[in-house]
């Protein structure tokens, strides 16, 4: 892929630029509300939650919510991903000409979502496509992957050894190289959604009357997205960076360091290796470089919260349960804040006051399966 | 509640009038698509699913579906039946006035979604609700049907226990019965969901190239919805009984005799009491006497069929996890006929060749826990 050290970095226009070229190619995810879960959010944390937190023996925080969630798990492969991919295609086609793309194939690493992304969408616009999977990756990801005709290589399952067969596959093929995160028009690609998020509210809350909106206008206060690689998180806060009323906030698991983002920022940089394995799986990865450069930006990303297993478990089984759709657990992470994050509610407490916050909050797949889920409620 | 003897029969008008009325209360559930789902379904099943079936040693039909999900687990409470509880109490305030039925009340008597279904709608509309529940009900369930001020009195869980405390509450406060199928505004109001993906469906095929149909026309060859006492297919087949290129079926659980639709068309009369613990728990009860009429009538639904509880499982977990919804077991009782009743399966293959069938499929509600979803399938 044409080396992004050359890419410009990513703007609000570059999103809307990646929205007009993959449109004809995703789908248009819905955005689903919930009393229930507004009102659960809504409700102040038990003070015995405090417990041996910075919290303890304060009074719980009185945020009010109104909630909108971007089912991305109803996305094409299930998760938010086929829009970067997509949109890294059409790029390369149209940089370098299509036949040339069709002659070289493209290739890339990974276990999870992205390579069904990018299985699919070089299978949609005929370019062959070389995907590097470890051994290891379960049997319905690798048969996903080839249902879309890609060849599928396995390698080991540590990064090293990936890349390694990524770039045996390189020199065999000449295929280029679409990487998962790290490069702007994946991070432009993955931006769509939140833009789709802003088209989408701005239609419900137009619609609305004022008693389901009390603030009568048509703007999100906030839009939380998980924190993996960082596209989405760094695409979404692209698109909003110059709409100054809506504040970007990234999420994460905070087992075994997964919180990366957070330590980053504290730190002052980039956490470059990243060896978790929460629950959260299509978030164990570090942040990319050029992800990192939009995430660490305060104007464009104005906090980023952890929360630990058990309460992404458990805001995963409201979602399930009350919003009835099905996802992953990496996609239940920001709810979790919204729910569990005390730092975070006292925020929207303090700035949405009475009124309280509309936000946004991007659920960003559904790639699991029925034992999974059930393997995770029954260690509980 | 209104005599039901003086009551006209459901006709496509009223289900009209239905939607008219109730559609400031109710959500416009989406429609959803799945190429994987068509895929599935639309390949043979294994010979060897045939042993000891009428099927036996024969070539499995090769039908070709384009399947339409309705997603009334996306309703409030979480079911359909929302549309006929509020189309019940709004026809009441219209005949009696809204004050003499904020005088009387209602009351109803049911352990699972009709309770709550009543309980929001009566509360909406600002009148007291006495709803009577098995004490056994799952504690999620009697919360949510308190969470709408309902008053809940208790009772035994056999049917004459549970009609002998209503008769007492009406007695004691006069309230009014809103029965959970057996009344033509229930089985109108319900019939809005058939009425609802008709439309939707007609904006889909509209906007789609003839790729994705071949057809080119904008009419659902069939209508599939869970059968249990019969309001929702009752008022399905009632609005498409004069869309003559549009069949209706039922789909039923067979498990202990929980297909009293297909053995009452057999046997020529309605099954008047049915004994099942099918994974189903929707559809356990005996079809109603109005639903009856409508149900038996040929020229309203051509077919009734009925799955184990295998194929109800291997169903729920297929919509689960590629259409990402959370649906309860019975919803997924018509896509398990789809997958698995070769008689069915015949139909759509000789009807419709080489093009296929459009197939509306409704999926009825979404009100189980995770718990009881992992029991399901650690059992198996």
């Amino acid at each position: 892929m044409t080396d992004h050290k050359a890419c410009p970095v990513p703007t609000p226009d570059s999103v809307r630029a990646a929205y007009s070229l993959i449109i004809p190619y995703i789908h248009r995810t819905p955005v689903l509300r919930s009393e229930t879960l507004d009102r659960i959010a809504s409700t102040p944390q038990e003070e015995s939650a405090f417990k041996g937190t910075a919290f303890e023996g304060q009074k719980p925080a009185t945020p009010i919510f109104r909630l909108y969630f971007k089912c991305e798990n109803f996305q094409k492969i299930g998760a938010f991903k086929a829009r970067g991919a997509f949109h890294a295609l059409l790029r390369l086609c149209s940089e370098l000409g299509i036949d040339e793309v069709r002659k070289c194939g493209v290739t890339t690493h990974s276990s999870g979502n992205h390579a069904q992304a990018l299985a699919l969408a070089a299978f949609t616009l005929n370019i062959p496509a070389h995907i590097v999977m470890p051994s290891i990756s379960t049997k319905s990801k690798i048969a996903g992957t080839r249902a879309y005709n890609a060849r599928v290589i396995f390698s080991g399952s540590t990064e090293p050894e990936r890349v390694a067969i990524v770039e045996e596959v390189i020199k065999e093929t000449g295929a280029i190289l679409v990487p998962p995160y790290d490069h702007p028009d994946i991070i432009s690609g993955q931006g769509t959604a939140g833009l789709e998020l802003q088209m989408q509210v701005e239609d419900l809350l137009k619609d609305s009357d004022t008693e389901n909106n009390p603030k009568n206008d048509s703007v999100l206060n906030a839009v939380i997205t998980p924190l993996g690689g960082g596209g989405l998180l760094a695409g979404t806060a692209t698109y909003f960076s110059t709409k100054l009323s809506t504040y970007v906030f990234g999420a994460e698991p905070s087992f075994e360091g997964g919180d990366d983002g957070r330590r980053g920022l504290a730190y002052g940089s980039r956490i470059p290796t990243v060896s978790t394995l929460t629950i959260a799986d299509g978030l164990r990865t570090p942040i990319g470089e050029i992800n990192w450069t939009v995430i660490s930006d305060q104007n464009k990303v104005r906090g980023i919260f952890a929360v630990t297993e058990q309460q992404i478990k458990d805001a995963m089984k409201l979602i399930l349960e009350s919003l009835k759709v099905f996802i992953e657990p990496s996609a239940a992470v920001p709810f979790a804040v919204i729910l569990f994050d005390e730092e975070f509610r006292r925020i929207v407490m303090k700035e949405g006051g009475k009124v309280g916050w509309d936000v946004g909050v991007v659920l960003s797949g559904g790639n699991t399966t029925v034992e999974a889920v059930c393997r995770l409620y029954n260690e509980s």
